[in-house]
């Protein structure tokens, strides 16, 4: 269990500096989203709850940090030879926005039957889609296949300082307009946005207690944390579609062994209702994903009484029929 | 046309001072709400749209603004007596709120064939329910009969000086925040909120243009501006259902007269575009009414290329059943 903040530690990816240097890269880049609160979210568990709220950030998620944190620190060329990554949801969009505003090419290798919707949004955004059958080959293949052909740099979802860094500046923009907490919750899959929110809350709020919340079907970041080495799994069955990773990074574990305090879960019942309360109190829309930390608060799973909370929305990309199904109130038993 | 500030005139209901005074009042007990923004809107539009997302607000909509600075200039005498209200919407469950707050006991008069879910709503906010017939007998009556019976101060939902200022406390913030407008746009049912926020407007960014938006079933304030009297219309038929006002008030119409530049007007079909903009890009939940200013904009129906534009969104109070219902995509014809 980690006690104290250590994020000057030379052994991590990260340190608190690289944060602090990716907020300067994104200001007026990036979004500085709304922290929002609700009184009745509050009356129902007894804590005080600031959601940072990152579906009002540009690409509807808070991918676009850590994205635009990574190609900003091209070398000239590197921005030359464009940008590859690999997607099928917020991070291509995030990779094809951040390289159209600082001038890059960026290609997205995407699934073929990724949805309609989702191949347009990451061409809408300026990136070429490069498609592959997923049936046939894994995507790092495709990836390999890619960047043999047209060369590139490869920017990971979650894997990289960069990117880590880049996500940390939720947590420090969080922090600096709600003040100290006791308490972060923050969705986990990959532990790009874990660790690099770890290292900012323990550094700005260093009393911060920090805990990721994955889906229950896909616990490999709890086992891996519980059990001191990267547990790898099967892509889960969960509606939470962005925290489908099978396993944490080899740059984001050492982060969160050494500052998140711990790992909890959710169901997807749980996420329905934080959905619908989202919807209902707080007139937002948020992604299954993007409900993750809500739900284990909002549910009692994690006990927030007295505490001061915050709460990571990621992201609040869901197609509008799907979410008009979520929401619609469940017919009663004939 | 007005073209020049004059809001320190003692000739109208409210001034400035009043304005910022309630402003005072509301601190801390309204949220000062968030303005958003929309690469997609602005490139979309040609304008810079800045949105004043009072859907985030406590009740859900703008109205606690005026509802609270209203009782809270209550004497000890009024205050021992309670607040009478009559509201099938937001006013409602804002004065409920605001009595609550103040520690002031609250009756609001309602059909009783309003929704279960708004009586709920007023209920758990703390205000006492009177049903009344509305086929029986004019809201008007029914007010009359309670404060007959029970004693109290009426506060109306938007002819009060108190309330026109507390809504005006909306511009004033957006202003501070986001810098001088060239034009606000504003939702538009009895004015109360229209003259508040041009007495706002015309003081702190004195070169902007204040435009008012009303349903175009129910265009009673485009037509007694025009005419330069008070025209009175029936109930119109919008889903815009917090803009069926019959007529604007002996109090709003004068600050309309010498402040607002024009009114213009949306459709239903205009109303649902907008509903939808808000839902699928900028991930928010907006009732019909709220959307009436930025669907003018998004329209196209008033031009603002080149502009910096304020558009107030008055609230997210929407039957979650039937959002999903107008956000569903159409299905193509057979």
């Amino acid at each position: 269990m980690p006690s104290t903040a250590m994020t000057d530690s030379t052994d991590l990816a990260i340190s608190f500096a690289d944060v602090a240097a990716a907020a300067g890269r994104i200001a007026g880049v990036a979004h500085r989203t709304p922290v929002l609160t609700s009184a009745t979210a509050d009356a129902l568990t007894g804590g005080r709850l600031l959601f940072k709220c990152e579906n009002f950030q540009r690409t509807g998620a808070f991918k676009i940090r850590g994205a635009y944190n990574a190609i900003a620190q091209f070398t000239d060329a590197q921005r030359a030879a464009g940008v590859v990554a690999y997607s099928s949801g917020n991070h291509a969009q995030a990779i094809a926005l951040a390289a159209r505003l600082l001038g890059v090419k960026a290609t997205i290798v995407m699934p073929m039957d990724a949805p309609a919707a989702k191949l347009e949004a990451t061409r809408g955004y300026g990136g070429e889609v490069v498609l592959y059958d997923r049936y046939a080959e894994p995507p790092d293949a495709a990836v390999a296949r890619v960047l043999d052909q047209r060369g590139g740099t490869y920017i990971p979802p979650f894997d990289h300082p960069h990117v880590m860094a880049g996500q940390g500046t939720l947590a420090k923009e969080l922090i600096e307009e709600a003040g100290p907490l006791d308490l972060l919750v923050v969705p986990t899959s990959g532990g790009g946005l874990l660790s690099g929110c770890a290292v900012a809350a323990k550094t700005l709020s260093p009393g911060c207690r920090v805990v990721g919340i994955e889906p229950e079907a896909g616990n490999d970041a709890q086992q891996s944390l519980r059990s001191g080495s990267i547990v790898r799994i099967e892509p889960p069955k969960t509606i939470a579609d962005g925290a489908q990773s099978r396993n944490v990074g080899q740059l984001t574990f050492p982060v969160m062994q050494r500052l998140v305090d711990d790992i909890d879960t959710v169901s997807d019942a749980q996420l329905v209702d934080a959905i619908r309360f989202f919807a209902s109190r707080m007139k937002m829309l948020v992604e299954p994903t993007g409900c993750l930390a809500a739900a284990a608060v909002l549910s009692g799973t994690l006990d927030v009484r007295g505490l001061r909370v915050g709460v990571v929305v990621t992201g609040g990309n869901v197609d509008l029929a799907r979410f008009a199904t979520l929401v619609q109130p469940v017919a009663p038993a004939a």
